[in-house]
Protein backbone atom coordinates (compact mmCIF):
# COMPACT_ATOMS: atom_id res chain seq x y z
CA UNK A 1 0.00 0.00 0.00
CA UNK A 2 0.93 3.49 -0.39
CA UNK A 3 -0.92 6.77 0.73
CA UNK A 4 -0.99 8.28 -3.04
CA UNK A 5 1.83 11.37 -2.94
CA UNK A 6 -1.24 13.44 -5.23
CA UNK A 7 -3.59 13.08 -2.29
CA UNK A 8 -1.19 12.63 0.83
CA UNK A 9 -3.10 11.38 3.89
CA UNK A 10 -0.99 13.57 5.85
CA UNK A 11 -3.27 16.54 4.73
CA UNK A 12 -6.14 15.20 6.23
CA UNK A 13 -4.27 16.42 9.78
CA UNK A 14 -4.05 19.83 8.10
CA UNK A 15 -6.89 22.44 9.77
CA UNK A 16 -5.64 24.90 6.94
CA UNK A 17 -6.78 22.61 4.18
CA UNK A 18 -7.91 25.32 1.37
CA UNK A 19 -10.61 23.82 -0.96
CA UNK A 20 -10.78 20.92 1.01
CA UNK A 21 -14.38 19.60 2.00
CA UNK A 22 -15.38 18.06 5.61
CA UNK A 23 -14.08 14.69 5.85
CA UNK A 24 -17.30 13.01 6.34
CA UNK A 25 -16.09 9.55 5.98
CA UNK A 26 -13.06 9.93 8.52
CA UNK A 27 -10.31 8.85 6.87
CA UNK A 28 -7.50 9.71 9.32
CA UNK A 29 -9.60 7.87 12.09
CA UNK A 30 -9.84 4.69 9.85
CA UNK A 31 -6.28 4.35 8.11
CA UNK A 32 -5.20 5.23 11.91
CA UNK A 33 -6.68 2.31 12.60
CA UNK A 34 -5.68 0.46 10.15
CA UNK A 35 -2.30 1.30 10.81
CA UNK A 36 -2.47 -0.22 14.31
CA UNK A 37 -3.68 -3.50 12.77
CA UNK A 38 -0.89 -3.86 10.75
CA UNK A 39 1.57 -3.14 14.01
CA UNK A 40 -0.74 -5.09 16.12
CA UNK A 41 -0.13 -8.12 13.51
CA UNK A 42 3.69 -7.77 13.31
CA UNK A 43 3.49 -7.90 17.28
CA UNK A 44 1.87 -11.21 17.00
CA UNK A 45 3.86 -12.45 14.39
CA UNK A 46 6.62 -11.73 16.84
CA UNK A 47 5.03 -12.83 19.82
CA UNK A 48 4.80 -16.59 17.87
CA UNK A 49 8.28 -16.65 16.02
CA UNK A 50 9.88 -14.70 18.21
CA UNK A 51 12.30 -11.61 16.88
CA UNK A 52 14.47 -14.14 14.16
CA UNK A 53 18.00 -12.87 13.88
CA UNK A 54 19.17 -8.96 14.10
CA UNK A 55 15.52 -7.93 13.79
CA UNK A 56 13.82 -5.46 16.16
CA UNK A 57 10.90 -3.33 16.04
CA UNK A 58 11.18 0.12 17.37
CA UNK A 59 7.80 1.09 19.36
CA UNK A 60 6.96 4.97 19.87
CA UNK A 61 4.16 5.91 22.09
CA UNK A 62 2.26 8.62 24.11
CA UNK A 63 3.34 7.65 27.86
CA UNK A 64 0.68 9.09 29.35
CA UNK A 65 -2.18 7.64 26.99
CA UNK A 66 -5.14 6.16 29.27
CA UNK A 67 -4.07 2.66 30.05
CA UNK A 68 -0.28 2.85 29.72
CA UNK A 69 1.30 0.94 32.14
CA UNK A 70 5.31 1.71 32.63
CA UNK A 71 7.13 2.22 35.44
CA UNK A 72 6.68 6.30 36.72
CA UNK A 73 10.63 7.00 36.22
CA UNK A 74 9.74 6.28 32.92
CA UNK A 75 6.68 8.89 32.45
CA UNK A 76 8.79 11.71 33.90
CA UNK A 77 11.72 10.89 31.82
CA UNK A 78 9.50 10.87 29.12
CA UNK A 79 6.57 13.18 29.15
CA UNK A 80 5.34 13.36 25.71
CA UNK A 81 6.26 10.05 23.69
CA UNK A 82 8.92 7.48 24.03
CA UNK A 83 10.40 4.85 22.02
CA UNK A 84 11.12 0.99 23.35
CA UNK A 85 12.97 -1.12 20.85
CA UNK A 86 12.66 -4.79 20.74
CA UNK A 87 15.23 -6.66 20.49
CA UNK A 88 16.88 -9.26 22.34
CA UNK A 89 15.93 -8.28 25.80
CA UNK A 90 12.60 -8.59 26.13
CA UNK A 91 10.20 -11.39 26.61
CA UNK A 92 6.17 -11.99 28.18
CA UNK A 93 5.17 -10.56 25.06
CA UNK A 94 1.62 -10.57 24.84
CA UNK A 95 -0.87 -9.37 22.35
CA UNK A 96 -4.31 -8.66 22.61
CA UNK A 97 -6.86 -7.13 20.74
CA UNK A 98 -6.77 -3.55 22.44
CA UNK A 99 -2.80 -3.78 23.94
CA UNK A 100 0.34 -5.49 24.52
CA UNK A 101 2.87 -6.04 27.23
CA UNK A 102 6.09 -6.89 27.46
CA UNK A 103 8.58 -7.39 30.16
CA UNK A 104 12.41 -5.83 29.37
CA UNK A 105 14.60 -4.03 31.27
CA UNK A 106 15.64 -0.69 32.44
CA UNK A 107 18.40 0.53 34.00
CA UNK A 108 19.41 -3.41 33.95
CA UNK A 109 16.02 -4.07 36.17
CA UNK A 110 13.02 -5.57 34.29
CA UNK A 111 9.90 -3.61 33.82
CA UNK A 112 6.50 -4.96 32.88
CA UNK A 113 5.08 -1.76 29.98
CA UNK A 114 1.41 -2.22 29.59
CA UNK A 115 0.55 -0.25 25.82
CA UNK A 116 -2.80 0.36 24.39
CA UNK A 117 -2.73 -0.02 20.88
CA UNK A 118 -4.68 3.53 20.78
CA UNK A 119 -1.21 5.31 22.56
CA UNK A 120 1.00 4.06 19.79
CA UNK A 121 2.24 6.81 17.18
CA UNK A 122 4.86 5.19 15.35
CA UNK A 123 6.54 1.72 14.29
CA UNK A 124 9.43 1.06 12.75
CA UNK A 125 10.95 -2.39 11.74
CA UNK A 126 14.53 -0.98 10.10
CA UNK A 127 15.34 -4.63 8.77
CA UNK A 128 13.01 -4.10 5.81
CA UNK A 129 12.47 -0.57 5.92
CA UNK A 130 9.30 -0.48 7.02
CA UNK A 131 7.66 2.15 9.09
CA UNK A 132 4.58 3.53 9.67
CA UNK A 133 3.60 7.58 12.06
CA UNK A 134 0.32 7.82 12.72
CA UNK B 1 -1.11 7.38 9.54
CA UNK B 2 1.68 7.54 6.92
CA UNK B 3 4.10 5.50 5.77
CA UNK B 4 7.51 6.67 6.76
CA UNK B 5 9.53 8.58 4.13
CA UNK B 6 12.73 6.80 5.41
CA UNK B 7 11.38 3.50 5.47
CA UNK B 8 8.54 3.39 2.76
CA UNK B 9 6.57 0.98 2.21
CA UNK B 10 6.91 1.00 -1.54
CA UNK B 11 10.23 -0.56 -1.20
CA UNK B 12 8.76 -3.79 0.38
CA UNK B 13 7.77 -4.71 -3.64
CA UNK B 14 11.40 -3.91 -4.71
CA UNK B 15 13.12 -7.51 -5.60
CA UNK B 16 16.45 -5.44 -5.74
CA UNK B 17 16.33 -4.04 -2.24
CA UNK B 18 19.96 -3.85 -0.93
CA UNK B 19 20.35 -5.04 2.71
CA UNK B 20 16.88 -5.72 2.96
CA UNK B 21 16.43 -8.83 4.63
CA UNK B 22 13.66 -11.38 4.25
CA UNK B 23 10.51 -9.98 5.00
CA UNK B 24 9.45 -12.49 6.98
CA UNK B 25 6.78 -10.45 8.64
CA UNK B 26 4.93 -9.80 5.61
CA UNK B 27 4.09 -6.40 5.44
CA UNK B 28 3.41 -5.60 2.43
CA UNK B 29 0.53 -7.90 2.53
CA UNK B 30 -0.81 -6.73 5.86
CA UNK B 31 -0.68 -3.25 4.60
CA UNK B 32 -2.73 -3.79 1.52
CA UNK B 33 -4.97 -6.28 3.50
CA UNK B 34 -5.53 -3.04 6.10
CA UNK B 35 -5.78 -0.80 2.65
CA UNK B 36 -8.42 -2.44 1.52
CA UNK B 37 -9.80 -2.45 4.92
CA UNK B 38 -10.28 1.42 4.47
CA UNK B 39 -11.40 1.45 1.55
CA UNK B 40 -14.32 -1.23 2.43
CA UNK B 41 -15.04 1.03 5.48
CA UNK B 42 -15.54 3.91 3.22
CA UNK B 43 -17.97 2.25 0.75
CA UNK B 44 -20.33 0.87 3.92
CA UNK B 45 -20.03 4.72 4.84
CA UNK B 46 -21.32 5.11 1.37
CA UNK B 47 -24.06 2.44 1.57
CA UNK B 48 -25.23 3.96 4.49
CA UNK B 49 -25.06 7.32 4.32
CA UNK B 50 -25.45 7.55 0.21
CA UNK B 51 -22.48 10.01 -1.03
CA UNK B 52 -23.48 13.45 0.14
CA UNK B 53 -23.23 16.25 -2.30
CA UNK B 54 -20.89 16.60 -4.68
CA UNK B 55 -18.74 14.18 -3.36
CA UNK B 56 -17.07 10.90 -5.47
CA UNK B 57 -15.06 8.05 -5.08
CA UNK B 58 -12.48 6.32 -7.68
CA UNK B 59 -12.21 2.80 -7.64
CA UNK B 60 -9.48 1.18 -10.06
CA UNK B 61 -9.38 -2.75 -9.96
CA UNK B 62 -7.82 -5.64 -11.97
CA UNK B 63 -10.69 -6.14 -14.76
CA UNK B 64 -9.62 -9.95 -15.03
CA UNK B 65 -9.08 -10.79 -10.89
CA UNK B 66 -10.93 -13.82 -10.44
CA UNK B 67 -14.41 -13.15 -9.07
CA UNK B 68 -14.47 -9.67 -10.57
CA UNK B 69 -18.36 -10.08 -12.64
CA UNK B 70 -18.84 -7.41 -15.05
CA UNK B 71 -19.84 -6.93 -18.35
CA UNK B 72 -17.44 -8.96 -21.63
CA UNK B 73 -17.60 -5.02 -23.04
CA UNK B 74 -15.41 -3.68 -20.46
CA UNK B 75 -13.23 -6.62 -19.73
CA UNK B 76 -12.06 -6.05 -23.60
CA UNK B 77 -11.73 -2.24 -23.45
CA UNK B 78 -10.25 -2.52 -20.35
CA UNK B 79 -7.83 -5.65 -20.50
CA UNK B 80 -5.81 -4.84 -16.93
CA UNK B 81 -6.68 -2.46 -14.90
CA UNK B 82 -10.42 0.18 -15.32
CA UNK B 83 -11.25 2.96 -13.06
CA UNK B 84 -14.73 3.81 -11.57
CA UNK B 85 -16.42 6.88 -10.94
CA UNK B 86 -19.14 6.81 -8.01
CA UNK B 87 -21.19 9.43 -8.24
CA UNK B 88 -24.83 10.38 -8.86
CA UNK B 89 -25.45 7.30 -11.36
CA UNK B 90 -25.04 4.15 -9.30
CA UNK B 91 -27.60 2.27 -7.18
CA UNK B 92 -27.68 -0.96 -5.52
CA UNK B 93 -24.49 -0.59 -3.47
CA UNK B 94 -23.81 -3.53 -1.77
CA UNK B 95 -20.68 -4.00 0.84
CA UNK B 96 -19.92 -7.49 2.01
CA UNK B 97 -16.37 -8.38 3.93
CA UNK B 98 -14.65 -9.55 0.66
CA UNK B 99 -16.27 -7.69 -2.34
CA UNK B 100 -18.73 -5.05 -2.90
CA UNK B 101 -21.71 -4.81 -5.71
CA UNK B 102 -23.34 -1.88 -7.29
CA UNK B 103 -25.18 -0.90 -10.48
CA UNK B 104 -24.35 2.39 -12.89
CA UNK B 105 -24.97 2.58 -16.02
CA UNK B 106 -21.94 2.73 -18.69
CA UNK B 107 -23.07 3.58 -22.46
CA UNK B 108 -26.60 4.26 -21.02
CA UNK B 109 -27.37 0.74 -20.25
CA UNK B 110 -27.37 -0.22 -16.33
CA UNK B 111 -24.41 -2.99 -15.32
CA UNK B 112 -23.87 -4.62 -12.03
CA UNK B 113 -20.75 -4.97 -11.08
CA UNK B 114 -19.38 -7.20 -8.22
CA UNK B 115 -15.66 -6.75 -7.68
CA UNK B 116 -13.94 -8.33 -4.73
CA UNK B 117 -11.60 -5.97 -2.93
CA UNK B 118 -8.20 -8.16 -3.78
CA UNK B 119 -8.93 -7.15 -7.23
CA UNK B 120 -8.53 -3.40 -5.83
CA UNK B 121 -5.29 -1.47 -6.77
CA UNK B 122 -6.54 2.08 -5.68
CA UNK B 123 -8.93 4.02 -4.38
CA UNK B 124 -9.11 7.97 -4.36
CA UNK B 125 -11.78 10.27 -2.33
CA UNK B 126 -10.67 14.09 -4.62
CA UNK B 127 -13.14 15.81 -2.33
CA UNK B 128 -10.83 15.67 0.87
CA UNK B 129 -7.65 14.93 -1.44
CA UNK B 130 -7.20 11.22 0.12
CA UNK B 131 -5.89 8.39 -2.03
CA UNK B 132 -4.80 4.74 -1.55
CA UNK B 133 -2.91 3.09 -4.00
CA UNK B 134 -2.04 -1.41 -3.41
Amino acid sequence: MRIDRRFPGLSLGRKDGIGMSKDYIGYEALTDAAARGVVREALRRAETQGLIGSRNFYLTFKTHFPGVDIPDFLKEQYPDEMTIVLQHQFWGLKVEEDHFEVTRTFRKLPAELVIPFAAMTGFVDPGVQFGLQF
